[in-house]
């Protein structure tokens, strides 16, 4: 696989929808599918499909389409799947906790190693096997673990002095759900989930009545 | 405000960080900005924010630069937000919860009115004062209630009847936190925040050292 060449985001966004669909299909015992058929069941034409696949060198075959089960292999090799990443939790909270319990994560290889947070009734539990530790701590825990991604799951006006502490230890990827664009070092990954920015697109298109 | 042609959804999307930044900008008391300006605090190109803004018909003032004010209103007023909008939630799990507790979204208008769940230590409970109702009384809450949006927390595999119901009694807007595509009428508004598929996004760039 030469995977030299600049992947447009748009492809990337798209990547793991094809994964979870390819995955529900191995579920279901397909083994095999028509770029047709899997454009039919993903609401997408069969030239895109054939298009985005073509980029990481997966090209189905002329009368047999893809292999499921190889084409599911070869897209979690290219999203960086064949190993597991440790995750920390800034932020013990509702959502901070939703993230923690979310079965998912650890099946597809994210583990979450620890939980920090402000509030003494937190520190020191567990949630879902996982110990919430002081905020207080975060740079110590950083310096003595391995940690891939730094979810935060806090308010923002809490997340400008924890993002330089993870900048500073070297965190390089941070899933942000704090509601603010953070200023990081080039080098650091940061994907956003503003979900009141994901609510006004909703309610911007059930006025206009866009549907998907 | 002449809005009679397809905006692409691309610009949809930006809109509201646009929003965000304005309001950021209203509340330290800032006046007027130009597109030089507000591109470098938003990491854009200027044309890149005047082409978008263009689309709406807000156009900035040579030497002057833009009303922030007038041009938040604007948007909102794009974005639908000079009305309220009635929400519920589906699953009183930690993330229903999270979501439930979240400041931002009564601030701009989203209003939670009540919560639905299958758990019998859940139902009756009031969680940042919306009722948790059973699930079982889903379809007789929305034939006697005004809802616009109902939010999708709970496991792919309890979405599929409680989604049918939905789109039955009529609802025009769902946000989906359930790890699936959904089925739904075509005047139907579906948008998705798939975490797991964010997730695996962050660790292909993380991968792939495709920094923002």
């Amino acid at each position: 696989m030469v995977n030299d060449k600049r992947i447009s985001d748009a492809v990337i966004k798209r990547l793991p929808r094809y994964y979870r669909y390819l995955c529900d299909l191995l579920d279901s015992g397909v083994t095999r599918i028509s770029s047709g058929e899997l454009s039919r069941r993903m609401g997408v034409t069969a030239s895109q499909i054939r298009q985005d696949l073509n980029n990481f060198g997966c090209f189905g075959q002329q009368g047999y389409g893809y292999n499921v089960e190889l084409l599911s292999n070869e897209i979690r090799k290219i999203l960086g799947m064949v190993r597991t990443y440790n995750l920390i939790i800034i932020g013990a909270g509702n959502l901070g906790q939703a993230l923690c319990n979310y079965q998912n994560f650890a099946k597809r290889g994210y583990i979450f190693t620890a939980m920090f947070d402000i509030n003494p009734d937190l520190i020191g539990t567990t949630i879902n096997g996982v110990k919430v530790y002081d905020i207080a701590d975060l740079r110590k825990y950083l310096q003595e673990n391995e940690v891939d991604i730094a979810a935060l799951a806090l308010p923002r006006s809490n997340s400008r002095p924890i993002v330089q502490i993870l900048d500073e230890e070297g965190i390089k990827g941070i899933w942000n759900f704090s509601h603010v664009d953070l200023k990081v070092s080039p080098d650091v990954v940061v994907e956003n989930v503003h979900l009141t920015d994901s609510l006004m697109t909703l309610s911007y298109r059930l006025n206009n009545q866009v549907g998907e």
